[in-house]
């Protein structure tokens, strides 16, 4: 039996979970696409263009385990670029597509077009190699095992992998593999992992005053429920640092709330810092994650699970798998489950506050919004005022949350919202983005509507960059935007009557607005009219240390310009 | 005196010829772009995204020789990386600015945003010394003296340079340096210069069919007058690669028309390929320039002048300036003006056709315009239906044109035509833009308008992408868009009033609102409805070239897919 390399390539794909593949054709990709469209089990989505392609991807990867992106080569795979990178920072298993000229015609250095035109067809792949975990160019010998290797590590590494198709090789036949694509994860190593095992048992028995700390990757190696497992287990509580946001519910019992260094409320900070026992996950400890590196675990004994080794205090065992040691950890407790530990903070849910005629503010919106969330929605949050805001929201039990605290890259969420109703369009999708970040990607949105696809957007609307003018240029021209028609959007991309636009200025609307979209089972944009000074309670303190770190002269006095 | 080195690249920037910044604002560069608000002679623009702010920065260097670009780390100048790229591959200088963290948190691997959060800083670099002719990191110690390196090497080699400036050092002081930028071009080896003239000369003296060759760079490098003279002195005949559209009119005596290989009109094939002395200045044999490398060189005698160096056959005179050796073969001619070549073709203008009531078609639409272009006008054509159609219209005197025919990134000329706009604010622009590249960059429009500039923008609506179904998939749904309410556009971005729209399906609505746009002094858009499978004559031809080329199978047979 022989298969062209495409339709292996397309096999694999849905062996790995990919059931969509987003991207824009150009002419080397249009005979992937071709083989893409007579696929049953795979779907081509066009994007408006490559980036929002790439954000939709790492979307979709973060809840359907899998994304993949197809591009064309040099202009199309570099306009992507940004938002791979974003993926391997913040983890996101993407498998990134791009048609290349036929081998022959690198080989022997043309001058193609979406080329510099020089011969060189080295430079895309040295730019990706910085992005992803694996790489390949395929060629006729060795394809189908190229792509295997590939596609494996993005499974194992849960990162971004490239691979370059020669469009001259697309339809190109090899013998068919019939065995499925190998997904099995490496094994620990025996004596190591033993030996950790006995290290933490031994240390965790007997502390006073254990904690596990989480990241953003107990989600992405699938950890969460053996995190919660193990605070039952040793009656531990459980403190997120940032990115971890809504992997264990701030409602849980042993959830204790958010490590942010200095910025953290004192229990937690005293749980984190003062721990005879801390069992961090994944953890990095970044300038975002620790209120700029204003965190000291100096008093901690800290454990580091990193997803392939784990170091206790100063010892690293390499080659141990997380979810292995977890297991073993489970396996060799004392028997029975402790209770909640006692100085968990009081609960973090607030009342809903009662209507108000005045106008909205960054307080009363967000206290709003959270009798809105319901458990098993997925929020997504883009970066700016809403990841600050929403990151500090108490989550109702098995809501999913999207943000990209590390990358950081606004216009992100809602690309990202179109990968987001499609890999899991049973969950009702909320999208809170700022009108700066709308206006960086705003095509996509045809292409959410386009799809029939229903989400909740909040489009905060505080009249340019709130964030940026917080730490510099709080009235500067370089913060302004346009002030948009954004209720005029939908109908000039041809999709009025596919959502429901709504404003709001005054709480009463907000809530005349948040009614609606509940009944509505379309998609709803609700347009909230903030002030532009106005930052969420966390956020003005982070911007004033981040302006004194990035400029150390506005430390001891206002910058002086001419 | 003492300077910020912000203020000295201020400064610098304004001696190279650069009025304007694009960009757009993130945390490492706001005290840059603090700055640079305080600054007389360089304004700030403020794009909508960062790609969008690469191909503004592009257009702009086009007229105004020089172009500047402000991201900040990471996120935002890797979503610039692909227009930069096409800077490159397009021979346009373009400064690249990027505001990095403080160089003390790099240094020491700290986890920053915008980051790969592993402490790794040397990424981006990598990724834009692919794209750029010198590169820098600022340190306190070097600032200045390395600001004015890649600036030179900018200005020198017409292409793009990068700058890496940690936010801390933006404010620093560094002694002022009151000479300005040097900015002299490198003197010719004198030997060499002198041999590869007179090599030159006395095979042009002898020659019975010499020919003129020329590419962008001609324009890049401020050879069109030499390029004239030359043509006027020896009699020859000027024949145009593709990517030199418009640098020396259509309409001149000596201009021949344009060589594309085994596309090229009779005349002008044999004038290139049977020329005993082919003088090909700047010339890229690049699949589109040549019909798919169809062309046949080799029984001319081929003299390849670089910017740097020429090749006389088998001869590389090293350290030539191209302005130096035209000069000197100028001054080396015998007395007197040559008339033009007999052996020019008959004049290329089509008379305009009478209004038809019909409904538009490539042919009747492009027919129309060709009357509408007036000398000194700025044509911008995206990579298309458009770069083809306006490639092959015969334009009048001292008409610009300005496309990407090397790296071909659809949605170019949106934002490019934002710098355009301002590099040449006295001249008339005119976009011709499809409708699947007008969405890529769309949310660019809204600062065209906002700044009160007054593009004429031709929205060529034929459902999708067209270039792409004449290679493959006619009637596949990858190559469909959303179809947009295009004149609702402006009204979603608040600058309704700022535009006069049309749409015309016929030669009678074109013709109306073509009278209308003439008339009015602000921007206008038409839309004009062309069949989807309607592409202008020489493109089909192309599409099935490309699509043999691309996919060897399809020369044989249609392609199987399942």
């Amino acid at each position: 039996m022989s298969i062209t390399i495409g339709h292996h390539l397309i096999k694999r794909l849905a062996q790995i979970g990919a059931r969509h593949i987003f991207g824009v054709p150009g002419d080397f990709s249009l005979l992937f696409l071709e083989q893409v469209a007579h696929a049953s089990h795979l779907t081509f989505v066009g994007c408006c263009n490559e980036l929002n392609a790439a954000y939709a991807a790492d979307g979709y990867a973060r809840l359907a385990g899998i994304g993949a992106l197809s591009t064309t080569y040099g202009v199309g795979e570099l306009a992507a670029l940004s938002g791979i990178a974003g993926a391997y920072a913040e983890r996101v298993p993407v498998i990134c597509i791009t048609a290349t000229p036929p081998l022959e015609a690198m080989r022997r250095g043309a001058l193609m077009h979406h080329s510099l035109a020089d011969g060189n067809f080295e430079n895309m792949f040295t730019c990706y190699k910085q992005f992803t975990v694996a790489q390949t160019r395929l060629e006729l010998r060795n394809a189908a095992s190229e792509i295997d290797r590939v596609l494996r590590a993005c499974w194992l590494e849960k990162r971004p992998v490239y691979i370059q198709f020669p469009s001259d090789l697309i339809a190109t036949e090899i013998p068919d593999i019939v065995s499925p694509l190998d997904l099995r994860l490496p094994l620990s190593h025996s004596a190591g992992l033993s030996q950790a095992v006995s290290d933490i048992t031994q240390r965790l028995t007997k502390a006073k005053r254990p904690a596990l700390l989480i990241d953003a990757d107990v989600d992405r190696f699938d950890l969460t429920a053996l995190v919660v497992r193990l605070a039952e287990t040793y009656g531990m509580p459980i403190v997120s640092l940032a990115p971890a946001k809504g992997i264990v519910s701030d409602l849980h019992p042993y959830a204790m709330g958010s490590y942010r260094g200095a910025g953290s409320a004192p229990d937690v900070r005293e749980a984190v810092e003062r721990s005879d026992c801390l069992i961090a996950i994944g953890a990095r400890f970044t300038d975002v994650s620790t209120g700029l590196f204003t965190h000291d675990l100096g008093a901690a004994f800290l454990i580091d699970v990193q997803p392939f080794e784990v170091t206790v205090e100063d010892t690293t065992y390499r080659r141990v798998m997380s979810h292995d040691l977890m297991e073993r950890l489970l396996a060799a407790a004392p028997q029975g489950v402790f209770p909640p530990p006692p100085h968990r903070s009081a609960s973090r849910s607030k009342a809903d506050r009662p209507d108000n005629p005045g106008r909205l503010t960054q307080d009363s919106f967000w206290a709003k919004v959270q009798g809105f969330i319901r458990p098993d929605d997925v929020i997504l949050a883009d970066t700016g005022t809403c990841s600050f805001a929403a990151g500090a929201l108490p989550l109702p039990e098995n809501t999913i949350f999207v943000s990209q605290p590390i990358w950081g890259s606004i216009g992100y969420a809602l690309p990202a919202t179109l990968g987001i109703c499609l890999a899991e369009p049973n969950r009702r999708q909320i999208l809170f983005i700022g009108d700066g970040a709308f206006q960086m990607t705003v095509q996509e949105l045809s292409t959410i509507l386009r799809l029939d696809l229903n989400p909740i957007i909040f489009l905060i609307n505080n009249d340019g960059y709130t964030i940026e003018r917080l730490i510099l240029g709080a009235e500067a021209a370089y913060n302004d935007i346009q002030p948009w028609a954004y209720r005029d959007v939908p109908g000039a991309f041809g999709l009025a009557e596919r959502v429901r636009s709504h404003v709001a200025a005054t709480e009463e609307e907000l809530a005349a607005a948040i009614a609606a979209a509940e009944k509505n089972s379309g998609a709803s944009i609700i347009e909230v009219l903030l002030p532009r000074m106005d930052g969420p309670g966390m956020l003005a303190k982070f911007a004033r240390l981040a302006a004194e770190f990035d400029f150390p002269q506005l430390r001891e006095q206002p910058v002086q310009v001419e």
